[in-house]
Parts: structure tokens; sequence; C-alpha cells
């Protein structure tokens, strides 16, 4: 792993890192990096590692729950190289487009195919960042939707070091495989309304899971529209599986006698 | 409104109180009830306004939220008369069981009745709390499952002083009605392996909400099996609706980008 740049503010470290191929960002609290939980990020189709929406989040993970995060760009993303391949399948999400017809279905064969290119991509980043010279050892959650999910899910059921996770917006037709194998915490998040997801596919998803705790979290709204209090959730369920200690005791006893 | 014993401790003012027929308990933070936003706590089925989750709740929206929390006895709940028809019913449950019959339809039918006696209860109920006596007006929400819901979803249609509300554990059948007028935030929860409320019931009435911000959060388990992580979730949307200025401005930023 070779970092090409570093910079700070806000007391967030930001350090652009790359692994073969493969571009990555690190974020971590500034001048503190060991020993900590390591969030990644799985960014969404046609997005990168240092998209707005993905850097954001990771500094809020950093800043509110002193997390390390990394986000590595997917196959065909970011500044990676497009096969003959890639091109063709935009071309032809293009020609559906301007058809009028279902993109959905396509988009989840190719994320199905790229994931088959990420997954071990995802590994051996996570082997450098948990090199003793780097982060060390630590608790691992993953967090992404979309193709961050298509990716995300058969990452988790291979990588044992993933502990938490949050999956949504993609439905059951090419990862209800990959679920079943799934036994970690998860959070979900449907879109009820999703133009790409059929509804019933989403929730087939979800319950394709094996995870004892697994919670589903589905709002209105199209696929873009996840609402802002989702973040806040996401920082609590990842608190409450990484950082386990900081969590309130009383809340369990409390339930149990409600 | 009359009340008939007061004490307190750690903090929680506790006050048993009556309004004809009907008893009710007010938790308050000790020394200072005016002007603070008001929960109305509906109980389950078989419950009463003092059982000890509804009791255990109540003092925790009351120390880690500030608010002021009020439960009152449902229909032939607690200590209140039950007519012949009510012995009727619980004879009929006891038969059902023993038969190994599906009591959900039944109970559903049941609480429909009982929501028709309960929904004045409990608007001369927030008449007699928000007078200038007592805690005069404020924002108000409501939180109750299953018969909690029940009672709370024709309430919330009915009432406009409540401005937010968590329901759950009840189905589309006798509810879908009052369900389209309500447009308040709500938060639904579902137990996805509920043995008295079918799943696809459950999701269709959560779909039947007008509301523009509706959020449902269904987990596995049964119908009592409701997980300790969402009583912080309920608190959280109350603060967020009952105390918007409570609220850091920056997770609506974050999240538009994301």
């Amino acid at each position: 792993m070779r970092f090409n740049a570093e910079s700070s503010s806000d007391g967030v470290s930001e350090r652009h890192f790359a692994l073969g191929e493969v571009a990555g960002v690190l974020w971590s609290p500034a001048g503190a990096t060991a020993g900590r939980p390591l969030v990644l990020l799985g960014h969404g189709g046609g997005q990168h590692s240092g998209a707005p929406g993905v850097r954001a989040r990771a500094r809020r993970y950093v800043t509110g729950c002193g997390f390390a995060v990394a986000a590595i760009d997917a196959p065909a993303h970011g500044d990676r190289k497009r096969s003959d391949d890639d091109e063709r399948f935009m071309a032809e999400i293009a020609r559906l487009r301007a058809d009028g017809e279902a993109i959905g279905p396509r988009i989840a064969r190719r994320n199905a195919v790229l994931a088959s290119r990420a997954v071990p991509e995802w590994r051996a980043t996570l082997d450098a960042l948990q090199a003793p010279e780097c982060l060390g050892p630590g608790r691992v959650g993953f967090w992404g939707v979309s193709l961050g999910s298509s990716i995300g899910i058969p990452l988790a059921a291979a990588e044992p070091r993933i502990t938490a996770a949050i999956f949504g917006l993609t439905g059951q037709e090419t990862l209800a495989g990959a679920a079943a194998e799934i036994t970690i915490p998860v959070e979900f998040l449907l879109q009820w309304d999703d133009e790409l997801v059929p509804r019933d596919s989403g929730l087939a998803l979800f319950d394709a899971f094996a995870s004892r705790e697994k919670t589903l979290h589905a709002n209105p709204g199209r696929h873009a529209d996840i609402p802002a209090f989702e973040l806040e959730s996401s920082q609590r369920f990842f608190t409450r599986h990484l950082l386990p200690d900081s969590v309130s005791s009383t809340a369990g006893q409390l339930a149990a006698e409600a």
C-alpha cells in the first residue's frame, strides 16, 4: 500500500493511497490511528472513493464515533480503466434509459460482475490497512448501499473480519445466496418507492440474511432519497457493534421490561 | 382530573390521577412540568397504565429527553370494570388458544371496539393535562404498539394536537382507513415473525399512512420480541420531532450530499 498524499482539517486526517491499480482514501482522527474500529465504505454506482457523499460520511464517522474509515474505487469507477465490456454496459444503459425501459435488472447483473472483481480487492486492502505499520488489528464494519451492497454482501459473506454491516437499495436476484451466508448484525435500508429495486425483491433480500440481529429501515421515496436521519442511525448501529463498551447497559434492562 | 397520589424518585415525579372512571399516571421531571413536550403511552393488551414496561419507558423519556409522559388504562384494563361483552371476549380467546386456532383476527376486531371507547377518553385526558393548572400547552407525541396502536392510530387521526407517533405490531384490517388520514411523522415497528399479525398485513398498514415522513423498523422475532435498541431509537424520534431545536443541523447537510 502506497500513500500518495495526506492532509488534515478539523481534526480529521485524510490519506490517499493506492494498492496495485486500486485507489482509495483512509480517514482517521488526526494523530491517532491504531487500535480503533475501521468502517469500510462502499460507494454507489458511478461514484468513487473521494465523492462528496462518501467523504462527508467518512468524516462524520471519524468525528462523531472516533472510527477510522476507508473507501476504495470499485472496478471501472473513479480513475480506473474501463474495459470494452464496461463501455458496452454504459452504452446499453444509455439505450435502455432512452427507450424508457427498466434498467434495474441490467444494473444488478452488471454489479454482480463488478463484485467478483471487487471482493478480492477489498480483502487485500483490509490486509494492508490492518498491517502493524498502518492501523493494526481491530473491529471492522461495512457500509454500502446499491453498488456498495452488490459488492459488500458477497464481501461480508467471504470476510470474517467484518462483524457488522449496513446494506440496502438492492434486491434478492443476484444476492440472496450470499445474504444467506451472513450471520453478523445487519441494518438494511429500503426505499419504499425505489424505481430501480422492486419492493418485494428488497424485502426478500432482507428476509434472506441469516443474521439473528437484522433490522430493516424502510422509508418513502425513490432510490436516492434515503432520509437524513439514517446517517445518525448508522452511527448508533456501528457504535453499538464496534464500540460495545460505550453503550448504556440500561437500554437492555428497560426494553426487556417493556 | 383528580390527582390521588404523588411520589418522586431519581428526579422523576410520578402522579396517579383519575378522570371519571379512567385511571392514569403522569410522569415528569421532579419540580418542573410546564411547557415541555408530552408523550402519551398506550399500553398493550392485558396491561395497564402502571405496568412495569410502561413505567420504565415513561421514566426513560423523562430522564433521557426531559418530556412529561402520561398513560391511562384502556377500557376493560387495569382496575376498570369488565362488561359481559369483555368477559365473553376473554372466554373466547381462551377457547381459541386451547383449540390452537388463530387469535389475531379476533383480537383486531375486539381492539377496534375498545378504541371507539378509548379515543374520547384520551382526548378528555389531553384536555385536562394541557389545562393551565397542569402542564399547559405544548407539543404532543404518542407511543403505543399492539392494542396501543389499535387505539393510537384512530386517536392520532382524530386529534390534531398529536404531531409525531410511534405505532406497530398491528395490521391493516381494521386500521387502514384511519392510517390514511394520518400525515404526521410516524415510526412503525413490525416484528418479522409476528405470530398475531401477518407480515403482509403489517407492511400494508405501513403503506397506508399518508405521512410524508414515515419509517418502518422491522426486526426478526415474535410479537413481544421488539429489540432493546428500538427504545433508544424512539427517544431520538421524539427528540427530533418534539424538541426540533435540539437536533444537530449538520445531519441534514451531510445526508443531502450522500
